[in-house]
């Protein structure tokens, strides 16, 4: 295959059934992309991905860059023969971790100066290095560098954020196209819409991203500390304005419910680090809603994690098992809700595809609503 | 079945093959114990116990009566049905955890009183109140309480742990006898030897331990510090002393060559933190010594810990990404190389009663320790 192509399958009102074509296999969407912060999904190897079907991962381009570093990664082939994954990957433009992570970071309008959060090092990334640095770590999907502001910045705040982020945007993908390959397989170039909860802004920043025609579309800058309604209300938003026959990726999100709600309001790509870190903060989802698996109430429960779960982990182990663990600081814990909570997630989007395509998608969202309560536990 | 029977299979000069039939399975000796201190083989879950093939593991007494406590395992059906682990357990008696991680511990004449490393609460360990714990937690194998001494201990100190070990053995064996049940499965109690490095100690102790009849033999307060070829002495003493029909475990050994050599000497059970502790610490074990994986000079190794082993780690995974995980921290590494250890533990002890089997452990042996260098890395 010479490039990544998106298939779009079905659509069931606004929810959108399709396949990724990537050169490490097809990916079914929607899709939720379990994150390997560092190259490895928390407690979980390749092997563990492979058993959940889990057909596409991320990964953070700001810790691999410091840490093995690109180098070493290329050397290697790539992070997928890294990882040993036969899965595609998408990394992030590491912007986000600048922000959040490296000290004394400083943005200008040619990119992001920082110091490394593991010893201090200055660093620099523009929208030229990051996207080379995206391409030689061998991601299938590579994300432009945006800027991305919390939910209390003002409106001229994210006037400039957009305008800097249709600037980078165009600088990134002038380095090698939409679409290029660095190793034996196609890699395309995401673009990323900012302009928080502004209507007005967004369809700014969706009109000049989309001008520049990239292999799909994140939308950025939500799931940041806005009300969840203006959320919801800026995806929708999105749909209209965004390329039915690309990609749409979701950066970010979220709880189980979010994912029902934005798969409904015509997302294909999710990410979020909240079925994994959760879990070792012993947080299991289940299809009745948050098990805060650590109560004492569960010290002698000797049913699963999820009674209604199939994964290896519920049909094995009980809650009371895990939760000593997790009290003792055992690892075993930690990975065995991590890959329960992967299961559940990878199951509930492959459920949703299924509805999809059966055309019964509101249907479906109104049992899972019935039986799913965001607030429980 | 009605009992823990030991079978001698094969016996190769004082190499011996058995089998140990338990309520959990057969177990083909001589076998290794990976060493599940607090109720889990750090990093790893039964699942990946049953995949590596180990038919038998250890637990800590200690740990599991200081937490998650006898009452909620016992609860929960026993250790293996609170673990979700069908293979046999044996359990140690917690005595030797006391002294060595229990704070303010105090021995007298009938037990050993102690405050919890955890929250400095105050236990006592006497020889019926551990029989009586392990026998709840269900262990296949219950061992008795001992008195382990430091090497550098005199002899006149070795004999009181001697009069003392045996006094013990006695009271442990009279709170249910030899086999007893306390689920649904036979359980056994093994007397322990002590005596240090002092041949006529050895041969006393063994003498009043085998006279009380106890379902196998443990050989104790060795690995404690002596000389090596003080240990191989006292072992092929013991080899001599013990029951033919009974098997014998030696606590506590050890490095691969160790394991080797005390086989040659009749030796049928064996435990270790090794592999897995030094695991976590990054050293792999393999055909040609141990591989200190967290060395610059594997920084870009494209090969396996063990190019000549056949496990999925090995089959998966470079140095280079393992040595990565171990550096940036991820539980990953650490459960990588605990399996591959256990792997070659396991394997190696497979060989073992396979060339017993086949007449030619001497030949065996030879071969072992032309490739293997115990001084390597």
């Amino acid at each position: 295959m010479t490039r990544i192509e998106y298939e779009l399958v079905a659509r069931d009102g606004r929810a959108r059934r399709g396949v990724l074509h990537t050169g490490h296999g097809e990916v079914s969407t929607p899709a939720f992309m379990p994150v390997g912060t560092r190259g490895t999904v928390k407690t979980l190897g390749s092997e563990d991905l492979e058993g959940l079907g889990a057909r596409i991962a991320l990964a953070n381009t700001y810790h691999l860059y410091l840490r093995p570093g690109v180098d070493l990664v290329a050397e290697a082939g790539g992070l997928h023969r890294f990882m040993a994954l036969d899965a595609a990957l998408l990394t992030d433009s590491g912007g986000f971790q600048v922000m959040s992570l490296a000290d004394l970071n400083r943005v200008d309008a040619d990119g992001v100066t920082f110091r490394s959060h593991l010893d201090g090092s200055s660093h620099r990334f523009t929208p030229e290095g990051t996207t080379e640095v995206q391409a030689r770590l061998g991601a299938d999907i590579v994300m432009c560098l945006d800027e991305c502001l919390p939910a209390n910045s003002d409106r001229a705040a994210h006037l400039v954020a957009v305008r800097r982020t249709s600037a980078w945007a165009r600088r990134c993908r002038d380095v090698y196209g939409a679409h290029f390959s660095t190793y034996d397989y196609p890699q395309a170039l995401f673009g990323i819409v900012q302009g928080g909860i502004h209507a007005e802004l967004r369809r700014r920043s969706v009109g000049e991203i989309v001008d520049l025609d990239f292999g799909g579309y994140a939308i950025g800058g939500l799931a940041v500390g806005e009300p969840k309604a203006a959320t919801l209300e800026t995806v929708e938003q999105m749909d209209a304005l965004l390329p039915q026959e690309s990609p749409r990726y979701l950066m970010g999100v979220g709880y189980p419910d979010d994912l029902v709600h934005c798969v409904a309001r015509g997302v294909d790509l999710f990410d979020c680090v909240l079925p994994t870190r959760n879990a070792r903060n012993g947080m299991a989802f289940t299809r009745q809603g948050r098990l805060v698996i650590r109560n004492a109430a569960y010290a002698r429960a000797s049913e699963p994690l999820d009674p209604h779960c199939d994964c290896w982990v519920c049909r094995r182990y009980s809650r009371a098992y895990v939760r000593y663990l997790l009290h003792a600081g055992e690892i075993l814990g930690l990975r065995l809700v991590t890959y329960h909570n992967l299961h559940f997630y990878l199951g509930l989007m492959r459920e949703m595809r299924e509805a999809i395509t059966a055309g019964c998608f509101a249907l479906w969202q109104a049992k899972f609503f019935e039986s799913y309560d965001a607030a429980a536990a």
